[in-house]
């Protein structure tokens, strides 16, 4: 049976090269994890999202124990098999949407009530509840029900968040049910104060994870506050173990976060602009719905080798996306989610060769993050997920 | 060049076994086309469609010539290019759509005027304006401009306006510039009137055409009226050239249709029940929302090779249906489009060996046409586009 266990053997200044061992294979770090929020990553057929180089999903906790429920995932093999992707899965453990999606919310000792977005029906997510769940899912890397402390917070208000956060940490250690192979994360919390972000780290180094996260970022602080946060963050977490920044980002983003020596990222950010006519590419963005392609025989971007741009003309694309057509969904999607992992990729090189101080040069000259921005910050955060 | 022409070696009845040699590549009849109405078929790359072992595509000229535009797409390099997809594409003359989809129409004897269901624009179609936008499309198979006569017409009515079509396909071949490979098809008219279909008949062929298509029918007339009218008009069409029933149909009318010496099916029921959680099986029709799938473990047809049948249980696709999940369309979109193929291939088996009565008996045992029967008919023969 394989262990689930993190290596790195070369390193560029903070960020690392790595691979994490685990029971449903390793995946290259630093890494992006594509999002499947209701067990499929939306628009594609997981092969697909093999193709791009994907090494693991994530999905989330809150929308599949509405739907179709974690019982009904477990009779049905769990969600590798249900969802044919043998490759390692990652689940958050819901409570990131049960404050963003759910209404009727109470927040207790115990754990949180709340009514389901789609039917009004009455859970309650409790830690224990939350890994049992993420158990019967069959989820490859586990997380720690937290709360995301909401974006201002005094210091106060942070404190009294992050100890509830750090508590149910120790409770969710405690239910975990450990399995050769798979993991369990816990998460930072604290918001942007140093002390608060370091007592974070600590009292979950003192309880003992196989990862841990960065949680309470990409909620609306910006990039500079999230950039500083890690450098007063990572310092305080182990060197031999995972790091994972949630919820990001942009492409700039996940470069600024490998340098600051995070190891794994997720973001709806990929997928939802491929259904909202948005590609990402290495000269910048670019909006399909804009008519100045309606005549462009030319491909989004001619170094890219993604069926979008390999088997299309950006007019072709207009015109799916004018029309509504699914099928410009699907390329769009594909198209993003290959380019994330291209920067991926282009970032695990540039660390193996010790020149990722180049490679974040070039990549700021060539990109103009235009037509993106209104996309993110706070609105993007509101949900994060598919 | 290939020069455009038919062969057939085989016959069972009037069932006959063909193969049509094409600029684009050859197609084995009988043979069922899917619809691509905008230069894509709805929710499939056309790699996919191809793996569902279809040769030849039907694309809208209605939807194409107000969006992305006949010499647009002609710039492009035609709808091949455009849309990857390098087979056999027939188009159809745009006639059929401007009655059923646009607004404010007026039939004269030179053409149709009428307004674009997208943006209220006028537009004239005309039997050459017509022929000219599919040669801009690089339609392999042309369609004459024809005046679908509604169901039911008087003797007058459908004489009169059979008579018209008439007179539009003899201007549509000589509007018509004739290249290797590439043919134009007549479409015989004359509703459910032996005298008027075979009056049609002979009047085309006096003009001559690569292939004839039957037109006004699956229009509210029901199966065995269709049926009927095949009988009595099938025997006035020339052997040697193909023989195309214009959107139809359901799995038993196209056992009927090859029966009846048939060589070429077009039909949205395949794509568009697959959009709607309807999925054709061997043993009939499937309702993937139904609840009673919701624990469903099994494939949805335990005897298909399609990716939804092969890699996914009835429960998952049950759930991607409830999510409304782009997966799911296109998971059961590609399962209805392989269906339809592998029922083409079994009545192209079955010409080949003589045994076409013992397949339509084994055909009529296996299925019940339960779930299917509301989606056909009058209701969804409304636009036949996609």
């Amino acid at each position: 049976m394989t262990e689930f266990r993190f290596e790195s053997w070369a390193s560029d200044g903070n960020a690392r090269r790595g691979r994490l061992h685990t029971a449903h294979g390793t995946i290259e770090t630093p890494a992006f994890m594509p999002v499947g929020t209701a067990a499929t990553v939306k628009a594609m057929r997981p092969e697909s999202v093999a193709e791009t180089g994907a090494e693991i999903l994530l999905a989330n906790t809150y929308h599949l124990m509405l739907r179709p429920g974690p019982e009904r995932v477990e009779r049905l093999g769990g969600l590798h098999k249900m969802m044919n992707w043998p490759k390692p899965i990652l689940t958050d453990s819901g409570g990131y949407q049960v404050m963003s999606l759910a209404s009727l919310r109470k927040l207790e000792e115990e754990g949180v009530t709340f009514r389901s977005h789609l039917d009004g029906s009455e859970h309650k997510l409790t830690p224990e509840r939350s890994i049992g769940i993420q158990h019967a899912l069959d989820s490859t890397i586990t997380m720690c029900l937290d709360e995301c402390t909401p974006f201002p917070a005094t210091h106060e208000a942070a404190e009294i968040s992050m100890a509830l956060s750090m508590r149910w940490a120790e409770r969710c250690r405690s239910a975990f049910v450990k399995r050769p192979g798979y993991g369990l994360f816990g998460i930072v919390q604290g918001s942007v104060y140093p002390d608060l972000r370091q007592t974070s780290c600590e009292a979950l180094q003192k309880i003992g994870f196989d990862g841990y996260a960065i949680g309470g970022l990409a909620v609306g602080e910006g990039q500079q506050m999230m950039f500083d946060t890690l450098d007063i963050t990572v310092p305080h977490l182990p060197a031999d173990r995972p790091r994972y920044l949630m919820g990001v980002g942009k492409p700039a983003d996940l470069v600024g976060g490998v340098k600051r020596g995070v190891d794994m990222f997720d973001c709806v950010l990929p997928t939802r602009s491929g259904r909202t006519a948005q590609a990402f590419t290495r000269r910048g963005t670019v909006n399909l719905r804009n008519a100045r392609h309606q005549d462009d025989p030319r491909p989004l971007d001619i170094d890219c080798t993604c069926p979008a741009c390999r088997d299309y003309s950006r007019a072709y694309l207009h015109h799916l996306i004018r029309a509504e057509e699914i099928l410009g969904l699907m390329l769009l999607t594909w198209h993003n989610l290959h380019y994330y992992q291209e920067l991926m990729a282009g970032l695990r090189r540039s660390i193996e060769t010790g020149t990722l101080e180049q490679f974040e040069q070039d990549f700021a000259r060539q990109q103009s993050d235009g037509d993106i921005a209104s996309l993110t910050g706070a609105a993007m955060a509101e949900e994060e997920t598919e």
